[in-house]
């Protein structure tokens, strides 16, 4: 297997760091979103939609959309578990991992994109012309605020995101965090149960990947 | 199991859609989201995003998030197989459904979200006090363009959405091209792959549920 990568975007994060969580190491290709390596031929070739990341399998078969390749991994290396035994936790898993990019991974997105000059052109992912729109970066901004709100009230009543342990939501919400930080809209001082999870989450080896 | 529904929208058709092809017939409990019952206290304590559908189940545990619905509803009720039987065609089938979310569902939501005068003040699901922007009526026009070309291309080379057999992608799918022929983005005459799709899986009795 090999991993179509960018370093600094969040969606291919949350692949390695799940990959990381299995133990899975697998060779890596980098592919620079800032300098629209993604948006060039040679990209195109592999993933027609222009996103990353994008799993190519010893056969020559590619998976992309970051979920679904998780998914690959869960099911051809189940321990850990990481998204769920049964029906209800695998539901509610698969639940708060939507959580984490409806209220977190949308809006930060939408503020970064339609804030950041050199995607001024490229307002949403994989295309180009699409020029950014300067309301939705108010908007995104507002949303990061809600995402935390929510967060703080959740991680005061559950341990890790989806219940009393570490699943890929937790994953998902620590790309959304360290990259909402990345776009100076860290964790508010006063949500001190975010605090905790995010010391927790960021203190296991995957996180460095 | 019970259903908090909403006929009009496009999310818990697809829930909709789902149990019909398993067979399964619930009881359902209407929520009008274009008179925002759906932000009121009571569907609220239901549903704190205030997003349909939800699911109840008889032990009052509530699961929301179309997509984690179906999945509890594929793992409870195995056959007819919706989402995958192996890793591989689950990832696939996973990554269809994204597409189609992504490519499709999103745009028709951006536009229609952004046009319908009722939803001024509704710029986003689930919130109040967001304000429509004209700019992304535009951009989502674009977008479900752009879907109805990348699905045209998509059944030039096969039969359904995942591949030769109906999946939960082509659920997905189905539900955003009647919601964006209802917002007057029908599928454009020269599609023929399309529209052969289209009638093939409108025909299915579970299309009208």
């Amino acid at each position: 297997m090999k991993l179509y990568d960018c370093q600094m975007a969040p969606n291919p994060r949350r692949v390695r760091v799940f990959l990381a969580e299995k133990g899975v190491d697998i060779p890596k290709t980098e592919v620079s979103i800032i300098e629209g390596e993604n948006l060039k031929p040679e990209y195109l070739a592999v993933n027609p939609r222009g996103l990353l990341p994008t799993l190519e399998l010893d056969d020559g078969n590619r998976i992309d959309e970051t979920i679904a390749i998780c998914r690959y991994i869960e099911e051809t290396q189940p321990e850990p578990n990481l998204m769920g035994r049964d029906a209800l936790e695998k539901a509610q898993i698969e639940s708060w991992q939507r959580h984490m990019e409806f209220d977190g991974l949308n809006p930060t997105g939408e503020m970064f994109r339609n804030s950041f000059d050199p995607f001024k052109n490229r307002g949403l992912p994989g295309l180009e012309n699409v020029q950014a729109i300067p309301e939705l970066a108010a908007r995104g901004k507002a949303g990061v605020e809600r995402f935390y709100e929510r967060l703080e009230q959740r991680l005061s009543q559950s341990t890790y995101i989806a219940g009393e342990r570490y699943t890929v939501a937790d994953i998902t919400a620590l790309c959304v965090v360290d990259f909402a930080s990345f776009a100076k809209m860290g964790i508010p001082e006063a949500n001190t149960n975010t605090k905790r999870w995010h010391a927790d989450v960021s203190s296991r080896p995957s996180a460095k990947a």
